[in-house]
């Protein structure tokens, strides 16, 4: 058994997500990318692409990755490209959705060998985090003038739409898609493809997957498009865990134990967002704070019961730990980095990637 | 000139900084030992080791490092430590400080051949960010009992109390380190050391230099011990910028500029605290929001006023960007991660490390 602390992608766990997303492929005609920005643990690409039809990325290192190591379809889309990348991220993709149409403007004609897409907001989203949500007020994310968009038809074939978010609830979306359809109506009918982007928990346990289906079927016939998805979170969910093992126990007030990991490093979106982790089966009489060993106040997966008392030794796996974690992981407090695991299908264990101290120097110089 | 986004740390200003911590080792007869959790860009260490007194970790990768980089005196701290790495962390370390009694009963013995010390946590602290704030309601970061402490005091000679946070105030300190005398005093008397831990921002402008050494002096007299303080932030303060370009610029309402960076990625303390950078001067009629280059919708350094208009390829200097940036930097959304630029006291600029495509591949699996 590998040292922890590890993260253990399961791959029989990614399978069922796998098999939901080639489902919907199948049953609505949209085709799946999977969203680089929160899983780019390219060890299991090869396994994925058995799925999906490529990538879709945010920068110029996503889309090479999505290139080398996934292949089939590969999306480039950024906030912002600059002069001095362009160039490689057009020898690396299929398609390039610019941010803005300044952004269009500016290399249109140098990404005209490759399809050209905008990104839209339709000023309404499923977030309610601030932070996270592409329809903030004062937004940079993506044209909402429909009059200025009319005025670069000619560049483009197509759109991306993201503002779903952690989108669990299939009303939620069919009413989200509705207020595209009301407000971009117009310049839908006019292009060729829309990639409707993540946030969709389409892979979720009862999501309607049939109505989803017929909806993003209708939508693509309404208007004549292909449709995308880009599913991240939704491609990973609950396929991964974080093992760690238990370094100190102590009472203040509360029991507490210590872990070889931190939230801040290696799931830092437990403290952006201030969410707790999962632990399995969270049920006992024995409630303990799972906390992390680094220096900060706040290193706290969350309050959990447990079956028995903790001692130090113990193993605890941290709950879907796929998502936006392995691609966030930092070197904060020079915590040991956690090494990735592959659980094969056949139940196997492999080591793909371990760090070491000079790996912790050479962040650095 | 370098590719941006790269952050350029300035020999002469850190050297102001430096000769505060000089003259204040000098005139209060305090030890001082740089933080790494918050600045451990190694380049520098040996011009930083010329002024302090060597290094505190929270890791053994920390306590390592200081040893290898920095050398001089080596403090080795952490929440919890593992089996595993007691040995090697006691082997890199001169002085060992447990966070827990636990911590110190299961390793003593272990740690004999070095000084050993406990952390002790007065349950009071300067902090206004509960994330933040060691004395927070179950904080897992020292002990506080004295009655416990009483009885391991055959195997420790020092303590290390760390409870100040950003604090720029004196007369807080002061009245910190009183509560401090008067809660651990019988304690105090019977060691050799006590490191006053770190967050005391005594190189900021008009500090009050003379009447904080007197009054470290007159603590170090009081019981007896030698004082240690761990600066972090005050060793590195307004020593380093993150120098970034502009990439594209908007307006949804407010004119946005939009640069290569993120401060998810190179900045990460502005997003987990809501904090805004800082811009120079800060002045002028035209207002803009700068925003990162992430998919993050609240990737956002600011608002600030310009002297002029902004377009795309302007430079913007992000200001003190050293403390925990270098050390936190992460791979999100595979932006380009910035360079590490030293400026000599000569003026002169060297590359001291880039981060290429490969780096970003090998940083997962």
């Amino acid at each position: 058994m590998p040292a922890t602390p590890y993260y253990l992608i399961d791959k029989s766990k990614l399978k069922s997500n796998m098999e939901k997303i080639a489902y919907v492929r199948e049953h609505s005609g949209a085709k799946a990318l999977l969203a680089l920005k929160c899983f780019a643990t390219w060890s299991v690409f090869d396994f994925m692409s058995e799925y999906m039809d490529g990538t879709t990325s945010s920068s110029l290192y996503e889309v090479k990755l999505g290139r080398q190591k996934f292949g089939k379809e590969t999306h480039a889309y950024s906030v912002a490209y600059s002069d001095d990348e362009i160039g490689e991220v057009i020898e690396n993709a299929d398609k390039i959705i610019f941010n803005s149409i300044s952004q269009l403007t500016r290399f249109a004609d140098q990404a005209s060998g490759i399809v050209r897409g905008l990104r839209l907001n339709p000023q309404v989203s499923t977030s309610s985090f601030d932070l996270a949500d592409p329809a903030r007020p004062f937004s940079r994310l993506g044209e909402w003038d429909v009059a200025k968009v009319e005025a670069v038809m000619d560049r483009i074939s197509g759109f991306m739409i993201h503002n779903n978010c952690e989108n669990a609830d299939f009303d939620l979306f069919d009413q989200m898609l509705g207020n595209i359809e009301e407000k971009f109506g117009s310049l839908l009918a006019r292009v060729e493809w829309v990639s409707l982007g993540g946030g969709i928990h389409f892979t979720g346990e009862d999501y309607p997957l049939d109505k989803f289906c017929a909806r993003l079927k209708a939508f693509s016939e309404k208007f004549g498009v292909q449709v995308y998805l880009e599913p991240g979170e939704a491609s990973i969910t609950k396929s991964t865990t974080l093992e760690v093992t238990v370094l100190d126990t102590l009472f203040n007030g509360k029991n507490l134990a210590i872990v070889d990991s931190s939230i801040e490093a290696h799931m830092l979106d437990l403290l952006i967002y201030r969410e707790n982790a999962k632990v399995l089966p969270n049920t006992g009489d024995h409630p303990y704070m799972i906390c992390g060993k680094s220096c900060l106040a706040g290193d706290v997966f969350g309050e959990f019961d447990f079956e028995n008392e903790i001692k130090v030794g113990d193993r605890i796996s941290i709950q879907d730990a796929a998502g936006y974690t392995m691609v966030k992981k930092n070197w904060f407090n020079g915590v040991g980095m956690p090494s990735i695991v592959i659980r094969e299908l056949d139940g196997t264990e492999r080591v793909v990637r371990e760090f070491s101290f000079d790996d912790y120097v050479s962040s650095l110089s």
